[in-house]
Order: C-alpha cells, then structure tokens, then sequence
C-alpha cells in the first residue's frame, strides 16, 4: 500500500500508547502524513494551550519510525476546518482514531466538492478510555 | 559509527523534546539500545509511580526511527543498580542526558571491575529547564 497515502490527525500533546497505536495502524494504509494541530487552533477548539508547543509536538510524531511526514495543520477557526489541507494534500485514505471528533456528514461534502476519492476510516480502539489524553492529563492531576 | 553500541536510559514518562534530543543524540554514537526503567524502579527510586506503565513507554520509545531497541531495566533497589544492565550488554559508550543523576566514581569502579572499555558521555542541554519532566509535571499540575 506504499503508494497509497494516508492522512491522520491530532494535537499530540502528552504522546501515549494510544496514538502509537492509532499512527501504526493508519501507516498500513499507505505512506503516512500527520497533520499535528497548531497551539492557537488546540486552544480555540479544547479551551486550554498544549503542554508541549507545536514545534516540538510535530518534531515528537516526525520521529516516530511509521511516520513518514508530520506537518502543522492550518490555522483554524472551527472544527471543519481541519479538513482544508485534505483538499490540498489529496491522500488515498483519511484515518481517524476511534475517539475522534468527525463530522462525517460535513466531510462527505466537503470530499465530494472537492473532487476527493478518499476513503474515511476508523481505528479500532486500544484499551478504549485508559490512555485518552482527557483522562492522562486528569490522573496526571490527581497524582502532583 | 553503527558497528558500535550506544546505551541511553530514563524513564522516559511523558515524552518531550528533551528526550527526543537525547536519544537522537545519543544513536550519533552508535546501534541505540534504549533502557527503559521500570514501573516499580521508578517508584522506589523517585515516590512515585510513572503515569504510562513500562510496557507501553517501552513501545512508545522502541517507536522512535533513531532507537534500535528499547528494553526495559532490571528491577532496582538503588540508583547504581540501574548499571546491572551495562555488564550484560556491553556497550561501547554510555550516553546520559544533561540533567540525568550518574554516579560517576562509582560508574568507573563499576567498568573496572567488569572489564568494560565504554566510553561515558553526557549530551548537552536542549532549552535547559524548559522540558525537564519534572518541570512539565509542574505545568500540567498548574494547568488543570
């Protein structure tokens, strides 16, 4: 599936088990490009600035071996908007892990105005609830 | 330099890019072998239990393209404890970050009287301070 590309998305912020999962199992699909959130998109869109700013979040996911290009996502007001590097990127496949916020009925639009035959698939989850970065940052909480 | 052998080490918990910068500056010197402490090392050692247990930071960190292998520690009672490893594996350097406790007098009795010709290393710092772990730690308590 190497000439295929696949496109997966995320902030990145606290690196756990999950997203190895999640990034390892999107890299099956084909040559894998990860869009990494901006700080200001992260803090417009969950309330709170990442732990780990952008530079180095995507530095963090560019060294990981299944990775083949991590880049910085647009700059984004709402939630669809992280789909307009789809329409420039164009890949084969666009991974999505099994927690992940998708607007599936915007997205079917959104491919088919902009001419995209992208397939849209989930991953299974991976220990579903104990390694999501919401409940990581509140036993990190709970223990400092 | 990839017929020699380098050996990096931590615990490696929440990864940031201080520990990217380490190990990718320590595989300059060589096949990286990662040791990766154990949950109940870390305890001991440090009061409290890591956030993300071995197995997965010990995947986490065999994910990096620059590691070779990651392994995990032995089980330790005290700080010296942690160069068992070193005896056994026999590597031709010994690569500590900038910040990382070593007991130096004790680490050179230690490959004396193991016959161990390994070269010791400490790589500089990246922003010091700004991505210690213990320092994020603090960030994310204060954060949430």
């Amino acid at each position: 599936m190497k000439n295929k590309v696949a496109m997966a998305f995320g902030s990145f912020d606290v690196l756990h088990p999950g997203h190895i999962r999640y990034l390892k199992g999107a890299s099956r699909f084909g040559k894998l490009i990860v869009v990494v959130a901006r700080d200001r998109s992260i803090k417009r869109l969950k309330g709170t600035a990442p732990l780990v700013d952008e530079r180095s979040r995507r530095e963090i996911i560019g060294s990981l071996r299944f990775v083949d290009r991590a880049v910085l996502g647009d700059r984004i007001g709402k939630w669809n908007d992280i789909y307009k590097i789809v329409a420039r990127i164009r890949p084969d496949f666009l991974v999505f892990g099994y927690d992940q916020r998708v607007d599936l009925e915007y997205l079917r639009g959104f491919l088919l105005k902009h001419k995209l035959n992208c397939k849209v698939v989930r991953i299974g989850s991976y220990k579903a609830g104990k390694y999501k970065s919401s409940k990581l940052k509140k036993l990190i909480d709970a223990i400092h």
